[in-house]
């Protein structure tokens, strides 16, 4: 696809785990055409320009000066995100930014503040409100396909715990995993918790108990419409990564299934109708939120339109998982920090 | 449940396989008695009795002179069911009698007349129609549901090949086996076919083959409106006793599922979403149905009408065996003698 | 089946609608056989001997100073469990008792002193334990087919709201409905919660908020393992009596399965794969829980050994209740009062 | 993605609905682009650069001698396939060519000879295989997970009838759809039949018939191995384009699901656990399956291998479907002529 005025030129800030993820897309994409690949360690963003094109960098001043980056997409570690998005609104680029905005809602507040003064575009990546499935029970939702919904379910269960080191700087469970199924309930519900209710446990890898942290997870959401949310998070699952949404109203209930790793069903001496395991992790089970995602950035920005997922809902997001992880170590329901 | 004018007297011809279905079946239903076991061998018959009540008999004149049998459940050898009839349709004894009939139309049309001379009531025991599955299909296609059915299809997989004396007495697999798929699906479509074509073939057993017989079969029914059914068959299934129908008309489809040995859902690490096994055979996938069949019987004799599976359901039934058998010898497609 | 020294006698205590439940398993079990239906208002108990046999009594010493009568069924009204449990016990009756005992702890702990000075065979009827396919559950978890159990759910929804003067009389939804869940959850576990906290709303039936009591309740209970367990509860639902569990554990996950009105899968011009809609209510689902309740009733107190549903379980059940009643109203996490 | 030795240069003949099938794949695929679209109506070719790119042209002459056309991608009625393949052998290009070869074995069988004196890469376009349901299950099958396979099933549904112009031009329903299946099975059984038998009749439009054409139809296929396999077609199905295929072996039996139009699970007042709708028709159902098609064309071509549907497949596929045809008029069983 040729360069033109209807395509996003893209800094890519990072060149970590994520940076993979979102260098395929942004290469496959008919509009978007990686420009940058910033990393202070210029060799790791020549890594990612090996593989996906663009010019590697080493100096943020390099990326924003560039009359064709249009656009930042930031994936680098989440405490640095604040301050890429206020260079990046500051130099007047539209900004696209890996989950969540931060771990402390001061400098999410002082980051909304940035974005007020210096109002670019701005798309935080809540990536699984555009997997196709999730995104099918929020436009049935949406459409009144259940009538006033009561009740919702997430269960998010991953295959295997992660590296301590990743916990250690994570922001604890409910902040770095969790906080994708708040959003995700509170978008399909229409409305946030007035109070949360959190319990946790460490049942799987006791080094994650040792850091203070839980690797099983339950939270009630208390809605204003009376609704109640249930989530469930397990940092270990032996059959793969389980993901499922249940939304029950006046009217029906809709479910979504899990993604198998393959399509068949299989009757054999000791099982019947037996499906395939789950696709691994959310790289490969989420692979195309993480298109579809660049894509509503992409139309928003070039529509002259507030992308759908907003530095609002991020804070929004942070404030319930902060109640949920306080509710779990005080063991009272939290009202969030709105 | 006492003696009663509203219950039958049975006296129950046989004490072999067949003989142990039915004994249970008879003693729980409210409006049946067992009064006789039938055997000439009058030891196997004392065993019957002394697990389900009821007089050991080797002598049918005594069972048909008896004043408390009302009416006789023959589930003898197939080659004596005709003779049995005769003889209790002339002392004029209600008759149900295990499928089939008999294996040659000539001895049918006999038994036929036989009926007509002496008529009695009469039931052929066809269970599976009286299975609660393959009922619902039945009554959804008579109330329409379906619109005009075009295609039928019943798959009946058994476990494993029966000793190689029964497989030399059973008329063959059209005649033994698929005479069940042959009943139900002409029962469910309304109507029966103008010509069959069959194929077979030995692929488990050896000896099956030696006998001229074939332990894998697949028919065609073309019907008089244009629907076409398609029966398989096989002597082994390693997952359990496949039986399921689909029936596809203009307005829709019907399936019936397989009755596993427990209800649950199972995922592992190396399945998910499965099922366990089948259910092993036809006396644990069929017990309700020779329950209800006699229920239809006992209903249909205590209330004055026809029993609905009657001698010339199985006169048919059999036609259609016959042209099945011949049509895989030949290799074309053969008209049913009706 | 005639009266033998193997067979129970039983007083069946109390008429309505519970009585009609029972009447017919007392009728069909072969080694039950109902003596008494008591009811103060004898009118009442003559409606049900009419149906199901025995002698109509308006007074209680009658049916317990009966050499016939073994063991009495009570099905009375919650109120006056414990009454009639104390004088079964002290007339050396076996006793079969409908859940709950009673209402308050201190209720139920005099009725534990009263069975702990007369020790005669007692049980409680959580007769969803008794379901097969629930029963299924514990026995593959007892089996440790799942490993470490660290999840589990149920969900319970029933098709409408009660009448609101059985609410009132309820004890509220906690103890009425949530109490069932409560004892299955901990019976499949083997474990009893440390704490619970519970969530409840009003959004069905405004009458049943006035009452001050929820017709949406949500319940996380925390085990001394680690498990964290789920339970949800709508007093109305669309689709009918939603009846599912969901156990998670270190080697896998188990799933019940809705029962449907029809066995049928559907293929038409708007869905697919469609089942039947749910069996209506707790009489369609769990019909046969009671019969098999009974039967574990009959074979412990004919074996001599404590049936497997104790008055102990149904205090740990209503300490749990009573503790989620008042973690709803206040909010934070609470200890039942074992 | 840039010219470059790498890719092959694609002269697209033919400009109907088969090009819009194909021009998207083109030119989205890495490996391949598109050079010329030829029709001998021009405006009809522009219709087709406007939206995929390449240079519209009338004459084969000029698209055959452009050195920047590596191969062609023959999309034309089937009557002109086979001389369309001679031309582009001579002229050394590679060939992938839309299903059938031709409606003649005597036509195919000069084309085979061409293609012997000519004997360039050539691969015929049996899109179903690359479905990866499909796929899937023959990488099964020819991994040994079924053991040996004694029954297929391939049912295939249309959602309605074609224009009566398509099926005068079609070669009868055997020839036209039922070929796919006959194909798809012989694959992946690895074998081809020894006899077919064919049933049809029309029931859906009568104008079907009048041109003695039959509008559902159904074919068993006996296979030298013993095993034996069923297809079922019908040109109308009220719930959209049914696809399914079971195969059945000593070791176990597998099957592959039907595509609905959206992923969800829906619980209402009048079905359960319900599905959508099926994805209309084969343009949205086997998508995938074209793009996957032309990368195993370009991946022989550019690897040297002989692409993995040949010319001998169509041939056979062809002698078979004519048999097949024959079959249903004569009703006797036919060998096909391979």
């Amino acid at each position: 696809m040729a360069e033109s005025t209807d395509t996003l030129g893209i800094g890519l800030l990072g060149s970590g785990r994520m940076a993979h993820v979102y260098g395929p897309k942004l290469n496959s994409h008919p509009g978007l055409r990686l420009e940058y690949v910033l990393n202070p360690n210029r060799a790791s963003a020549e890594r990612v320009t090996a593989m996906y094109g663009g010019r590697a960098s080493s100096e943020l001043e390099e990326v924003l000066d560039s009359p064709k980056v249009d656009a930042v997409v930031i994936a680098t570690p989440t405490n640095t995100h604040v301050d890429y998005i206020a260079a990046a609104a500051m130099a007047g680029k539209s900004i696209y930014c890996e989950k969540p905005l931060d771990n402390t809602l001061e400098r999410v507040d002082s980051c909304l503040a940035t974005l007020k003064a210096y109002p670019v575009p701005f798309m935080l990546g809540f990536n699984r409100r555009f997997d196709p499935d999730n995104a099918a029970v929020r436009k049935a939702v949406a459409n009144g396909e259940l009538g006033k919904v009561n009740f919702l379910m997430s269960t998010s269960r991953e295959p295997a715990p992660p590296p301590i080191d990743y916990v250690r700087a994570s922001g604890g469970y409910f902040l770095d995993a969790q906080i994708h199924d708040i959003d995700l309930l509170c978008w399909i519900a229409g409305e946030r918790p007035e109070k949360v209710f959190s319990a946790g446990s460490c049942v799987f890898d006791p080094d994650i108990g040792a850091e203070g942290d839980v690797d099983l997870a339950m939270t009630t959401l208390m809605m204003p419409s009376g609704a109640i949310a249930h989530i469930n998070n397990s940092r270990a699952c032996i059959y793969g990564f389980d993901q499922r949404l249940e939304v029950f109203g006046t009217e029906g209930m809709l479910q979504t299934l899990n993604h198998h790793i393959d399509p068949l069903i299989r009757w054999s001496g000791t099982t019947t109708e037996a499906r395939a395991p789950l696709k691994h992790f959310f790289l490969e089970r989420y692979d195309t939120s993480f298109y579809n995602a660049l894509d509503e950035f992409y139309g928003a920005v070039t529509d002259g339109r507030t992308p759908s997922t907003t530095e609002h809902d991020g804070r929004a997001a942070l404030a319930i998982a902060l109640a949920c992880k306080s509710s779990q170590r005080q063991g009272v329901a939290v009202a969030p920090d709105y």
